[in-house]
């Protein structure tokens, strides 16, 4: 706040507070939803933040299996770990219901920079990138800061390794260059990728990825993310008028597919236990760090809460359940595979929230189905006025959720304070210690109120008729 | 600020306005170093923060050198082409002045965690550290928090790997770790150390260091630092109850002293040249990053200074010499050769400046010597009001400078805003790109508008007769 504001402010006060204090007073008659629920959001609430339950699970487990890649064993073996907890926990209906997952293999990987100097570069080859030939390819590069200007220098990329320095946008706009870079650079004759890190800030930290699937009439060419650092300094370097090359080596490759699981266990309704909130986030991560906010975090979050309305006795007239979704990164077949195996109860699915945008201070609820869905989803947000929230926000989803949106199931995502997800997305450093303990707790307390009182309500959430959601995939 | 501390200023503002006027105009009142310089303070700042010259002088330099650690090629590289530079600028008496180096070679180096999972560990041995016997060693970690805990724990210690995760409180609290715990350790009969790396934050980013000599009375031990986040990992694994094991594989080790250069130029005083303001930062470097802050950025903001004085036709009465000492991080042995080289004109040295603590937003010069020289230091800040300075602060100096402060040189140390310094200190993150053009050019306009003033008032700096700063060393 500048001074000049916090002046305008205390004035404002001052001369407005009467009339502040009525349109207040009337903002805070509380709509039927909180009559009814009121107590109940309170004390789920209170529970959740009473202690560091849910930080210890997600560092238990992301401490024991480390980064969870689909085809992986480390995924495998976490998947087991939530099965046989939730089992302790009293969980209903714990299973995992199989899905086949691509197996993209990292292997060793290397990029040198060896002209204008030589320099070691941390890099991270983008996830299903196909690998160099044996021994590495060794080629002049061509730094470029966007698509636009690759276009006007089409004819010097034949031969060179093209290098886009894009600065950071937003997450939306920037990752393009990382979907399709090599596609694009493939078609003007370029041997190879490498990408400025897609985030607002490291420290040297290449961040890893998903590419676009491979243009299938043109030549693959292997693609890497180098750091904000290392792409800025070769940027300079052919401002420079120097020639800038680089040795780039990647052993990447994929395997045939394999199986992998969707996790999930329930808390059976006590009127209508057929009928159900879904929620959850990815069990699976990238193979680097511990996926800890991407997105063990949403899976945690969900979990606990359910173990939580359990804990509390709170037992909905439907049922909710928590599911952990299998290779949402690269490949999305998790989501994919639920949508599969539910088929006939779509119609049964009040709704579907996803948490996978991190996990600092909640922020709320994005909503994505019919109006009169959204009031009532509006409606309970008002709850959430001790975390700092009272409102929903229009549009929201997720990747796993996304099959089944577009089968007409209501959708919502679960939103927290973005500014530094982005930091630590797809790193190493995406681990438990960057998260707090009493943020993780508030999430915990928002998704169990949302879930549980969707899957209380006398009738379920109105559908719009229409399906919900982008195209099916 | 909160809506209440506006509140109260503005309600402040109101009632004691005339009260302040009248205070503000008593402040303004200029002192007679204002009234003599202010023409020449002003002229210095505009045509400092007029471009980016310092910026891009120092990606240039640390751009094509990268990390200069002693006895290594890139530091006498660097060194060569600033001696050329200075010398194509018309700087005067621009030369390198021989001193011995250690040459510590950190070598191939891994840490792995072995049990409960295995991770590779990102890590970087500390400096002067030894290596560890052929084949590395593996061992059992005990983790401890502090000195304290490991005397409660002494017998648990032997044949150990100790793994210190000490949370950071201040780099002068913290860095005892990274001095004193190989020697604190090997005394209870550990194999080797590992520490948290010293700094408030970090991306899985190990943070090197130099450590104290090795006691001559128990074994020389392996030491390295691995990341905060797997020094917090492997405590919780320990406070689980599960066994941590670790793989340390260092070929660190020293070759004989090897020849360096403390490099320097003048602007020549045109009344006494045999009197010398000297200024400058350290040229090398740890083994990693580019040094841009720690300290390439320190000589490069007093060589600008000396070349934009040059520039702006400002000749003082004396002379003020601009040095690149070499070997400040793992010996110092650049202070003590300047010291020992003009042991006979530091009677004749008026001060001494050293900008070693980063190239954030400038915040004043910390002053060591007599209080009646401090007062003139204090008077020359007033001329930093544009910069967001007024007043200097009582202590100041630097490792550089230390040996001829020692002697009774009067000694200043640059300081700026340090929240993030300690972030990149001694890591692969230390890059220009961290660095702000405006902000570099204000610590130039700083440092110029010091160092002139100082080498042009009519008197030299009063001294107190008894030297300042530390000990000898």
């Amino acid at each position: 706040m500048t001074r000049h504001t916090a002046l305008a402010l205390a004035v404002a006060t001052l001369v407005l507070a009467p009339a502040l204090a009525a349109q207040k007073k009337k903002a805070d008659v509380p709509n039927p939803i909180q009559k009814e629920y009121q107590a109940v959001a309170d004390r789920i609430i209170s529970a959740a933040t009473a202690d560091s339950a849910a930080w210890n699970k997600l560092a238990e487990l992301t401490d024991g299996f480390g980064p969870r890649i689909s085809g992986g064993e480390a995924l495998e073996r976490a998947i087991d770990w939530i099965i046989d907890r939730m089992k302790r926990e009293g969980l209903a209906n714990v299973r995992g219901e199989p899905a086949m997952v691509p197996r993209w293999i990292r292997g060793h990987e290397k990029a040198e920079l060896l002209q204008p100097r030589y320099l070691d570069m941390p890099m991270l080859g983008l996830g299903m990138s196909v690998g160099t030939p044996k021994g590495g390819i060794e080629a002049e590069v061509l730094v470029v800061s966007s698509f636009a200007e690759l276009a006007t220098r089409g004819a010097d990329a034949k031969g060179k390794i093209v290098l886009y320095d894009a600065p950071f946008v937003s997450y939306g706009a920037t990752v393009q260059y990382r979907s399709s870079g090599a596609n694009v650079a493939s078609k003007l004759g370029a041997v190879g990728v490498l990408i400025r890190s897609v985030g607002p800030f490291g420290m040297r930290t290449p961040h890893t990825g998903a590419m676009a699937p491979y243009d299938s009439t043109t030549a693959k060419i292997p693609a890497a993310a180098i750091s904000m650092e290392d792409a800025a300094m070769l940027h300079r370097m052919q401002a420079r008028g120097q020639k800038v090359v680089v040795r780039l080596e990647m052993d990447a490759h994929q395997l045939p597919d394999s199986p992998s699981r969707n996790v999930m266990g329930e808390l059976v309704g006590r009127e209508k236990p057929d009928e159900v909130v879904v929620f959850g986030g990815h069990i699976d991560s990238w193979d680097v760090g511990t996926g800890a906010m991407d997105d063990a975090g949403g899976v945690v979050i969900a979990w606990e809460a359910v173990r939580l309305l359990k804990q509390l006795g709170l037992t909905p007239r439907r049922t909710i359940r928590v599911v952990g979704w299998t290779n949402e990164e690269n490949g999305g077949r998790g989501g994919q595979a639920y949508r599969d195996a539910h088929t006939n109860e779509l119609e049964k699915h009040i709704a579907a929230i996803e948490s996978d945008g991190g996990t600092f201070k909640f922020r709320g609820f994005g909503f994505t189905g019919s109006d009169s869905a959204f009031a009532i989803v509006n409606q309970i947000s008002r709850l959430f006025k001790p975390l700092g929230v009272d409102s929903a926000s229009v549009g929201g989803g997720g990747a796993d959720i996304g099959p089944i949106m577009a089968r007409g199931v209501p959708g919502l995502g679960h939103n927290v304070e973005g500014t530094r997800y982005f930091w630590y997305h797809h790193t190493e450093a995406d681990n438990v210690d960057k998260i707090d303990p009493k943020e993780l707790g508030e999430n915990v307390a928002a998704m169990a109120i949302m879930a549980y009182i969707l899957a209380d309500l006398p009738a379920p959430l109105p559908r719009s008729g229409k399906p919900v959601g982008g195209p099916e995939r």
